[in-house]
């Protein structure tokens, strides 16, 4: 159930996370990677993430039973392009994009019959970025979902068992599907995010060292997920166009309502508002996916 | 440095833990309260959160050398008027609403010239309410902000080693300022996060179980703040109005500019701004606001 040859396109957390991951637990012969800097590669092979590093893709891929885009969203047409004929016959090709789409239509094309494409996406990470990101437990009990695109029962199955052994929760859904679901509860999180600390960042009667000082009123919150990578997101929010521009319309509709709340005094559709998003909370509470200790359980040295 | 009785008005969760610290760190000779339902008091008299619980205001201030109100913002005009006439001389009258200049506003015409009036806000609070919330080191290293309104400095300084006493940072601003200042770092960060919440409750193509199960991609972050108790929501926003419509204007204008860029595609323009949004999480991080553990240090299996 693991590959012999796996290689990394691109050595940033997350393929940084993956190559400890999989050599920890036996998923894999050997790993090779290539990056686009030759800093990048130098750090890799320097902290033994991978077994050799060389400088294209094309080299690369060569032999390779198993090879993972791990490049931002807007490069992964360019870098399939470049491996396309260079892939063994029967390699598996993924990836690790946020957006599954816009992936499949640029790589698919590029990709020979005697290959077997299965786009993924780890739903993990940290705001750190870069090869000395990565950890081999990045991926434990995350959710990694899989938008096959016509591979078989038998392949799909082995691919899920290398994240399966990774840690990862896997599941399958269509990459329209994933998208719509991931601008939900990823991608206009994250704008927002990047929005509100923008505000804050801009406010001239209120300065910086007050915010930051103060941010643990709920400030803080937004800006983990505002400080991860920018390039990674810039690609999200341009290939995830018609998602993020929907939820992005509905958002606005019920701000502007909370908003007219405010202005008019209406107390009773602000109560009832904040009572119903209560629920959704204690939803998230009872499947696990948080803790309900104060600040998430935050160290208190740390505040 | 202590008070011989403390009056608590209002038992939820910021009282309850005034009650338990102020025990534990001998900073109360007696504490005192009362609640505007009998089962809240009952139940805060059952778990010991107080040593006495009266019926009314009027009779529980009675003697007290420290009176704090503890209710939501929108009720502190009705309680001063009506605990005023039996105010103690030289009494010192605080509050820990989260909003200031409009308690002010409606509190102070109600306090005799006999008393001191030290209006304060802890920045501190979970998700949860009620007097079982409570719990002794809620205040640990969490800052009080004090706006004294023409106390001495002996008497502020008094006040001021009280919540010292309890473990919090204590500054002082003016109450305009303070406004503002909570305005950016918690008002308007939870009335985004009430509206996100909101907007994934009300999708139909995605259902709710997958918004909970595949939240921690970034909506997580958003649930635990619009989690709180939703009647001090209410009256935050009621009686912050100039200064939340001020920086949600920001906000609205910020949104737009990104949106504008992600529909004209203008991949520069994204990249620039999250590259500047980074610095602020940084500079949270450099103040020992926050941890940089992934997901804050949450515990793994909480997951």
């Amino acid at each position: 159930m693991s590959y012999d040859r796996v290689c990394l396109i691109g050595l940033g957390l997350i393929a940084g996370s993956i190559a400890l991951a999989a050599k920890r637990r036996g998923l894999a012969g050997t790993i090779v990677g290539t990056a686009r800097t030759a800093e990048t590669r130098a750090t890799a092979l320097r902290i033994g993430l991978v077994d050799e590093v060389f400088d294209t893709p094309a080299e690369a891929v060569a032999g390779a039973d198993l090879v993972i885009l791990c490049v931002p969203v807007g490069a992964m047409g360019v870098v399939a392009a470049e491996i396309g004929p260079h892939l063994a016959p029967g390699a598996v090709v993924s990836d690790v994009g946020s957006v599954k789409q816009a992936v499949i239509d640029a790589v698919a094309p590029h990709l020979p019959d005697h290959t077997v494409f299965i786009p993924a996406h780890p739903l993990a990470g940290t705001e750190h970025s870069g090869p000395e990101a990565g950890f081999a437990t990045l991926f434990e009990n995350r959710f990694c979902l899989l938008t096959p695109q016509g591979a078989s029962a038998a392949e799909t199955d082995r691919y899920r068992a290398f994240w399966e052994g990774m840690g990862a929760l896997v599941e399958e859904m269509d990459a329209e599907h994933h998208d719509r679901v991931l601008a939900v509860t990823s991608h206009i999180p994250h704008l927002i995010a990047y929005t509100m600390v923008g505000v804050a960042d801009d406010l001239r009667r209120v300065t910086n060292s007050e915010v930051i000082k103060y941010s643990a009123a709920g400030f803080r919150d937004f800006t983990r997920i505002a400080a991860s990578d920018p390039t990674m997101w810039r690609d999200v929010f341009l290939h995830n166009e018609d998602a993020t521009l929907e939820i992005l319309g509905r958002f606005t509709e019920e701000l502007f309502t909370l908003q007219r709340a405010i202005r008019k005094g209406d107390g009773k559709a602000l109560f009832d508002h904040f009572t119903r998003t209560r629920a959704i909370r204690r939803g998230i509470l009872d499947a696990g996916q948080d803790t309900d200790a104060p600040d998430f359980g935050r160290a208190r040295k740390a505040e």
